[in-house]
């Protein structure tokens, strides 16, 4: 990272060609925020990732995830990301299923929220005990929209 | 990449905790698509990157850049970018300094671009003799608008 001075010219016509050093074929796209994927900044201990998510597209979700420097998601989080969120993620292991276990804090105090990744929808598991309800499709319970709603401003 | 199969639920109480096997603190932040930052897929040649740059705040603009795999490149730009475009990009030095020309292909053929990247604002250089006007301030040349609005198309 670093500040960029660049001084840009279009160019009369094609001469510069017979002085060139390098050409190199270039094949670039923009991804569109908050239509096509949420891009996600993330800090585990002291990991930091980033992920690209595509919306659910026939049950089919994209979802390309880089380890980064820390110091990279450190800046991004502060400087380019408007809503964060801060959580405890706990690992819990009922009946040979790993249960992920959210245990958000800050302004999202009180919410709990637990994860199964299954490998097929017919998958069968054991409920624990302290399961409540099944909250798969509602959107509220989605991490982009407790970022921008936090759980202790619902009504 | 591959499809997601997740069942989500809330939790009665924090029972759980005396079962945890692991915790991790977890801090994450979404980055605002065209708001805040721009983030874009790039093919060279055969390698994929993924860039996410800033607005320019206070002529600072926060740029991280990472090498990623081709397959995941090639399938973010057909899946997840909305707008594409294809180039040449040439390396030219003249009198000492290296420029970049790029040659637009496809729906923006016929534009070309000089860039020149400089250590501070006052640094000279000298002009080749194929430069035509400057366009450093003109957003028409960004490639993001490029992208969206092909050359081919403008008045």
């Amino acid at each position: 990272m670093g500040i960029e001075i660049e001084r840009k010219f279009l160019v009369k016509d094609d001469s510069f060609k017979k002085d060139a050093s390098e050409k190199h074929l270039y094949q670039q796209g923009y991804i569109e925020g908050p239509f096509m994927a949420t891009v996600r900044v993330r800090i585990i201990e002291d990991t930091g990732y980033i992920t690209i998510k595509s919306k659910s597209v026939n049950f089919t979700r994209y979802e390309y995830e880089y380890e980064i420097p820390l110091t990279d998601a450190q800046e991004m989080l502060t400087n380019l990301c408007g809503n964060k969120m801060e959580k405890y993620r706990h690992i819990v292991w009922f009946e040979g299923k790993r249960w992920e276990v959210d245990e958000f804090i800050g302004e999202n105090k009180g919410l709990f929220v637990a994860e199964l990744e299954l490998k097929s929808e017919e998958e069968a598991f054991a409920l624990p005990n302290w399961l409540g309800e099944e909250v798969t499709h509602d959107f509220r319970y989605r991490n982009s929209f407790i970022s921008q709603n936090p759980f202790n401003t619902w009504e």
